[in-house]
């Protein structure tokens, strides 16, 4: 169900032949309202394709009626043309939902593409099968608009959370920009919650902060993430402080959790957990620098608790960014502290690396604050199908 | 001959049973005078190895009499019994020149090691082998010098340049962070040219700017790199300003290309220059956001002149780096333009990319400074070496 469990949604997923494989391609959801309350959180790439540039204007009064979703292309580096594709998109998907009685505009009309960077979209196709979406949005169409968004993804990735009658559901695909090529993740959540524009604003980017901006399965930034918010209001509930953004939080980072275990050709789901660090802006820049070391990935598909690339890629973060002593680190791998005072710990040999999740904690002994970043192992795998995927 | 190129030096290579193999493992070379003037370079890793902490002591005068090398441990995340192995290390080679006739001290002997983290050297093995390197030393051992530093290397890294009397040699081992656990780049380069402190520093800290560090082969950085400038006087020549500082600014540049060519797991070398940034900064930061990213190494591994995720990685440097129009950027691939204004340019069929040398040229369409930065491709051999080295 997903994003089509909170109350005041409808969601289709239709095979318009994006894709060669002919599978699912469009998705959309549309708010029937009462309320039309969205938020929205973009790429900080600057090289950002254009259905980011467009979904930005139309977050920029904080509604949106409706969002289409394609895989089968990124719609990305096409310059004016592509740009002129999404203004297309959003005005027929627009169109075809005032013929079937629905009150909208284009302007409020989000656009999501996903797929391979530099090649237009087939217009027809595309148009053909947005008519087909809004013909077959449903109240419970959240599964196949889940389906439609995958590209090299195996399972679609759903979440739900709530309580007290007000419900959270969340859709995405991806992961960092692990598919060769392809612009990536893509993330839309429903509630039926009463939220104002800045309360949607404010808990969406914080869920996002500390939940998909701590995932960095490859450490490469897709031109098209997007991770969009829309609330109805349905529910005709406002929830308590604090509980509308747990639930948000939790949905995200499920979902975030989905990504990283279905990261292409990965065999090992990695979480570098930075301890004690002076502050949590800190602890992430080290987890990050750790989570994007070639060497530590590779070791760790290896099943080798390698814990001198460990503090060696910790070293590498400037002290005014992460104070801590480099002659203190602690590092434990699944349980076993192999590390002690940056020298050598207990034994490696008691480290058992052969299940699919990794749990890395790096002690700074440098304060009290703490973050955890998640990412992958470096494998064949992934250097098959980024290496060949696109040729 | 390299490092015993130029008048006024020492060297010898010698099988000390640190390495497995059986292979030459300790490498030494004096400086004979009549001047001992040094300068030295190390990682900017805040982990440092026992060696660099000593070494950088040592060149505090800016006096080097002697650096004796080791392959097959790198002394790193020893603790304070590594350092104390270093200083015994040091005081030994002292101790045996002293006994050779040679008039020297502790404080004035660098110290160099290469091999895996965390663990500690045997040290009888290491002074027996300080024994026979001192004993061997010839003015044409260069050679047996530069094979003793080898880790992983295929083939020893030596150069040559000079002119009008005086002589500039040396030589390298390593690349990056490439060898997994390995810790990494070392370089001894040494001259008869008659060098005053201040210029021998500031020749090899502008050289390493721009040959060393525009070497990026996977991100890594090394706890225990560190280049070495030692001057005679041998020759008795105070050369020309500039003249100096190009033959050693081509010596570095010979030695980085050589650790690039022989990378390990590598099948392609590749050059990103970006061309036409605001500043040379601005264009060696983009550069380096290019040769970091897995995606992008993956795709010229499998000979895929992928500019979308080219100009992606591009797009991940903070304006304030390197300011340029995102919707403007050109690039060519081996001398073929596939992409033009950040959109599709000439096909991509076009580009041969079967050859070991490949030349991207990103230009940003911001100013007039250029910068090349130097990496490999990420492949199924890198992925194998640094997944299984240690284990």
């Amino acid at each position: 169900m997903s994003i089509t469990a909170a109350q005041g949604f409808l969601a289709s997923g239709v095979v318009a032949g994006l894709k060669s494989t002919g599978a699912r391609d469009v998705a959309l959801v549309v708010n029937t309202g009462p309320e039309k309350v969205a938020a929205g959180v973009f790429t900080s790439n600057r090289v950002v394709a254009a259905p980011v540039t467009w979904s930005r204007q139309v977050l920029a009064d904080a509604r949106v009626d409706a969002v289409v979703l394609n895989s089968g292309g990124a719609n990305a580096a096409t310059g004016a043309e592509g740009f002129l594709d999404t203004h297309r998109t959003a005005e027929h998907v627009a169109s075809a939902l005032q013929g079937s009685g629905r009150d909208t505009s284009p302007g409020d009309v989000a656009v999501c593409s996903t797929g391979l960077i530099g090649v237009r979209l087939p217009m027809g196709r595309l148009l053909d099968g947005v008519d087909d979406a809004v013909a077959t949005l449903t109240e419970d169409g959240g599964a196949d608009a889940a389906l439609a968004i995958m590209t090299t993804d195996t399972v679609p990735k759903e979440a739900v959370a709530g309580s007290d009658g007000w419900t959270v559901g969340g859709m995405a695909k991806g992961a960092g920009m692990l598919a060769p090529g392809l612009a990536t993740m893509l993330c839309v959540i429903t509630t039926d919650a009463s939220l104002d524009a800045s309360r949607a604003d404010a808990a969406l980017v914080d869920a996002v902060r500390s939940t998909f901006n701590r995932v960095d399965s490859d450490g490469c930034m897709s031109t098209n993430d997007t991770v969009l918010l829309l609330a109805s209001g349905a529910s005709g509930i406002v929830p308590e402080e604090g509980a509308f953004e747990d639930a948000l939080r939790a949905v995200c980072a499920e979902l975030a959790r989905g990504l990283v275990a279905d990261a292409e050709g990965a065999s090992h789901d990695i979480a570098v957990t930075v301890a004690n660090a002076t502050t949590e802006d800190a602890a992430e820049a080290v987890a990050r620098a750790i989570t994007r070391s070639n060497l530590f990935k590779a070791a760790i598909f290896g099943n080798d608790p390698n814990w001198g690339r460990i503090i060696s890629a910790a070293g590498t973060v400037p002290e005014d960014v992460a104070p801590f002593d480099a002659t203190q680190l602690d590092v434990t791998v699944n349980g076993v502290q192999v590390c002690r005072a940056s020298g050598v710990g207990d034994p490696r040999e008691g480290v058992d690396l052969t299940g699919r999740e990794v749990r890395i904690v790096l002690d700074l002994h440098a304060g009290d604050a703490e973050a955890t970043v998640w990412t992958n192992d470096l494998t064949h795998d992934y250097v098959h199908e980024n290496s060949a995927y696109s040729s």
